[in-house]
Order: C-alpha cells, then sequence, then structure tokens
C-alpha cells in the first residue's frame, strides 16, 4: 500500500503522439476528508483513446485537462476515511478521479457499485464492458446506428473495449457483423470468441478487397471508432441510408497535419449524397439517462454468454503513461485496465 | 409551333464536364395517343444539377440515363389529344416528361396545376419555387437541418433555385441567415432582395476569412448543395450540435479524379465528432408527403412577400445543352427554365 499520493500530471502538450515527457510523476502526501468528504483509493484506472483528445487545447466537446493538472480517467476505487453521510468507509465506487492513488471527493458523479456475485464479473467491469465503453457502444448503436436484423454492421477495433461491445450486440439485434482489427491474433479473437460473422485485419496489404468481400450486401452501419484506413475502405460500399454513429477517431488523434492527397472528401460527400447516407458525432454523456437500462441488458447477456469481455491488465499506477502511449498504437488487446492497488473483492 | 418531336438524348456519357459532344439532337414525329394515354407540349423544361448524376453510369440513389434515352428533365406541359379519362386537352401539368417537344404519357406522375391567379407566380414557378427545387429546399432544411431561431444558417448557391429558398425560409424562422454565391452581382441580390443578413462571393481570396468574420456565432445549420471549397471553410466553423443536410454538390459533380492533397477528410471527422454533427444526404423524393403542406405555405410566403424567387429563362429546346453545361459552372442567375414553346398563359 501506498503511503503517499502518486499523481500523473499532464506536464505539455503533445505535439503528435505523446511520449514519456508528455507526462510528471509528483508525489503529494495523502489528502484528509473536509466535512463532507470522503477520500477514493484507486483500485483500478481506466485508460481509453479520448484521453489523447483531453491533451490538446483545441475546441471540443470537452474542456482539455489543463497543463500541470492530474489526468483524467475513470476509476474504480474504495471509500476511505469518509465524512460524507452518503458515503461508508469500504463502498466501492466508480468516479472520475484521474491518474493517481488517492483522490477527494465531495461525492458529486460517483456511483457505488456491488461487490461481485461469485462467478460474476470483476468490478474492474465498471470501466468496461459495464461501464463507460459499454454505455458507449450500447447508446451509439442503438440510437444513430439502429441496426436491424439481417443488416451488416461492421465495426472497427472490433477486439477493443467499446467495438467489442458494439458487434456482439449487433449480432444479438440480428446482423450480420463485421470486424476490422490490427493483427490475426485480435481478428481470430474476434470471431472465435465474441461469434462475429468475420474480421478482417486492417494491416492486410488487400484489406479493401477483403472487406468488400465481407460485405456482399453492402454496409448498413458502421460504427466509426478509427477513421483512417478503414473508413476509406468502408465509403464505397455503403448502402442506401446507411449509418454512421462516429465515436471516436483513433487513427486520427495523433495527426500534426493532415495526411497528404488525394483529398478524399469528395468522396465521402459523394458517398452521403447517394447513398442518403445519416452520420452523426456523438459521445456518451449525452446518453447517461440510458444507463440503468444498459446495465440490466448488459449485465443478464453476460449470464446468458451473448456478451463476452477481454481486460487487458496492466499492473502499476506508474506504467500508466507507456499503456496510453501503447494504446494509441492499437497494442492492447482488449479493455485496458491499469492495477493501482489490491482488488479487495478478489 | 413545331411540326415535329426534337428529342435530346444523351449521346455518350461525359468524362468530367458535359459538352456539345455529350447530346444528339434527333427529330421525330410527334407521337399519338393510344387509349389511355394523352399527349403533353411541352412548354418550359427545367434544368437542374441534379442532371449531371443522371449521366453517370455509377450507382446512385436514382437510375441514369440510358445513352441513347432521351435526357431527363422536368417539365410544365399543355396537354393535347387527350385519350386519358383523368385529363382534358388544355389541362396544365407537371411532369418528368424529359428534353423534347413532345411526349406521350399514361398519367402516371403527372400533377395537374392552375392557371396563374392575377399578379401571381407563372406556372413556370412549379419547376422552381413551387416545384421539386423549392420543395427540396422546404424539406430538407426543416426535417434535417431543424432551423432554430437564433442559430446561424449558411447556405451555399444562395441566389440559385434551392439556396434562394433555403435562406428565406431560414429568415422566417428567425435565422441568422448568410448566403454564399458566385460574384457580387449574385450577392447583391440575395442580400438586398432576399434578405439575407449576409452573402459572401466564395471566389474572393479572402473568403474563409470573411465567411468566420460573417458567423460570429458559429454555424448551427450548413445547407450543402456545393461542397468544395464553401465546405471545406464551413468544417471549421460549426457549433455543437450542428446539422448539415447534404442535397447537391455541384463543385464535384464534374470532377473525374479525386484532388490533389492534402487529404481534408480527417478534417472532416474531427468536426463530426467533436461537435457531435449530423450529416445526412437527401433528395426530395423521400419527402413528396410534405408537397402539399409546403405549396400551401410557400404560396402564402409569397403573397406576402416573404418568398422571392428569380428565373433565368433561356428561349428554345436547342439551348438546353449550352444551359446545362453552363448551369453547372454556376452562369446562370437564378431558377434555369427553357422556354420549350408559348405558354398559353401569358
Amino acid at each position: 500500500m501506498q503511503t503517499e499520493n502518486r499523481q500523473f500530471l499532464l506536464a505539455e502538450r503533445p505535439n503528435g503522439a505523446p511520449t514519456a515527457e508528455t507526462f510528471n510523476m509528483v508525489t503529494t502526501t495523502i489528502p484528509e476528508p473536509g466535512e463532507g468528504e470522503l477520500r477514493i483509493r484507486t483500485i483500478y484506472l481506466s485508460l481509453d483513446p479520448y484521453m489523447r483528445g483531453r491533451m490538446n487545447a483545441e475546441r471540443s466537446y470537452a474542456e482539455p485537462v489543463a497543463v500541470g493538472a492530474v489526468m483524467e480517467g475513470g476509476t474504480v476505487g474504495v471509500v476511505e476515511a469518509s465524512r460524507h453521510a452518503g458515503f461508508a468507509d469500504g463502498d466501492l465506487v466508480v468516479g472520475r478521479t484521474g491518474w493517481q492513488d488517492y483522490a477527494l471527493s465531495d461525492g458529486e458523479g460517483l456511483r457505488k457499485i456491488d461487490p461481485p456475485v461469485p462467478g460474476g464479473p470483476p468490478i474492474s467491469t465498471a470501466l468496461g464492458v459495464l461501464g463507460m465503453p459499454g454505455l458507449t457502444a450500447y447508446t451509439g448503436l442503438l440510437n444513430i446506428g439502429k441496426p436491424q436484423p439481417g443488416e451488416t454492421l461492421v465495426v472497427a477495433a472490433a477486439s477493443g473495449a467499446v467495438g467489442s461491445v458494439v458487434g456482439q450486440i449487433g449480432k444479438i439485434k440480428g446482423c450480420r457483423v463485421v470486424g476490422v482489427a490490427g493483427g490475426l491474433e485480435k481478428c481470430r479473437y474476434v470471431v472465435d470468441e465474441l461469434g462475429f460473422d468475420a474480421c478482417l485485419d486492417h494491416r492486410a496489404a488487400d484489406f479493401e478487397d477483403q472487406l468488400a468481400a465481407a460485405c456482399p450486401d453492402r454496409i448498413d452501419v458502421y460504427f466509426e471508432n478509427v477513421a483512417g484506413r478503414v473508413l476509406e475502405a468502408v465509403i464505397p460500399l455503403f448502402n442506401f441510408f446507411a449509418r454512421m454513429p462516429v465515436c471516436g477517431l483513433i487513427a486520427q488523434y495523433n495527426m500534426t497535419d493532415l495526411p497528404g492527397g488525394p483529398n478524399k472528401l469528395p468522396m465521402l460527400m459523394r458517398a452521403v449524397l447517394t447513398n442518403r447516407l445519416a452520420m452523426r458525432g456523438f459521445i456518451v454523456r449525452e446518453f447517461w439517462s440510458q444507463q440503468d437500462e444498459f446495465l440490466q441488458e448488459a449485465v443478464q447477456w453476460i449470464k446468458d454468454g451473448k456478451l463476452k469481455y477481454k481486460e487487458y491488465r496492466v499492473a502499476g499506477l506508474e506504467r500508466a503513461p507507456e499503456t496510453l502511449i501503447g494504446l494509441l498504437k492499437g497494442e492492447n488487446f482488449g479493455k485496458v485496465v491499469v492495477e493501482v492497488s489490491p482488488d479487495p473483492t478478489q
């Protein structure tokens, strides 16, 4: 157990891919709650692609992390030294307490979670399949993608925290689901374990041809969380009245300049017009009100074996920077969870 | 009056901009209706940007015009030699009878129109402000653009058949409306006659800066019927939850290859994600059911002086090819109508 509070601060705004210099670890004393506050000991820290966006000063849907501030992040933790009427020591909570061992909270934005049922998913899944990524997948797919039985759904980053859930819900809804992932091992998992109809390696030289062959009835829903080569391969294959929820763009987050030509924007615009395509960017925050409904369905789907998940566990808060850097390159295999302190429920 | 039927056929699929060789004029006898048919003498032929798309064999929302077939087009005509119980000689009809002096019809798809009221709009407006372009503007803007009072609406091709109506409806709905047009004369008309708040010449060297300055509260709705430079200038200016009905892409219809770099697709995708932008391609056909409601409102708006229109009349069917070629370069100023035969109501 830590005797001090390690915090990772944003040291500087990265130009392109973040590096070790992007982060600065400082050590402070473990904070003591005031009246109406509680302390949270971080058990698990979630690392997610959106964190790259928060490092930029550009206008976006969320305020950037200030240089010198603690890096943002979702966590599962345990309540200690509570002076808050709504929380008792030992309570398990999900919150956005950031890249640190300990955080103070006034309870705002915290959600209590139950200890795991025997044989059930661990509390870390509150950061993945039963957390923000799962809700992102569920709400983006159902509200914007609107998958119908018999339609073809294409999902990029198919073995990742969001993509894996999108595709499995697509199967539950009766779609033909084609995943795209980086490497054969991930593709095999997506088909053999997650039950997608096909999964293609976007690194293959003939990826575009493989995608066309895997979508003989074209594409009705493309759940966009990657952009880049995958998007460009999808564009010519859209069906009439196709839908594209735009959830993330991991392939371009580290981009410092626009890529060279040709300019593919006219290709997309033509596809939008001729197919009457609907595209819409979203963030999960818009759909918080659907969380209870999501959790109810997702817990049942997990019990029924219809919704599987894979965690990519990394031991030690000190590894968060290198792990996020790797995540942005697709080096993880499953939902990235940093083990910050011992899980009392394991 | 013609004694023969002149028809313009699609001679070949153009590679890039259509030329005189794209079209082939043939002369046939004036057709005689069979039982249940009627003949239509074309009075006005509408020329519209979508016609460029019909010349291509590529997959789109409508079947292409076959090589050797009569060019498609909307017309206002008068019924002759009717052997159809629903139509009498002298009836005025709007239909899609194409680039020819005379057409046979079984009545399918024809809509009767009334002669003009004194001082009211001429029957040619059934091809413009009270026809397909007007309905396109109305339905695309209201169903997809969803303009709200106080929002900023940007309209390209602002003096054209669709754009002019979009902007004026935007004003009726309480928006700040910024038009974009080609040349100062069109821009002056858009502001002085149509009442837009501003109109910018997309040929200006500092057009991008002018657009940003004209949209101090950013852009909530961009009605897309141009693409190209205008779209690229709009992309950085979107507001959160902005909407983009995609109606047409005239700047890229004659494109044979994608333009050179940089590749602006990532720029659009970033705007979609960070603004939670909704884009949707549409064609007016989806919204035919709103035609009665549209006509009721539009006729009243014209009476009230809130909806103005400008026709760009060209005399003689023989000028249709050169006029369409010019339309695709923005040489028209207002809704393009070809006068094919005398208008009995004038």
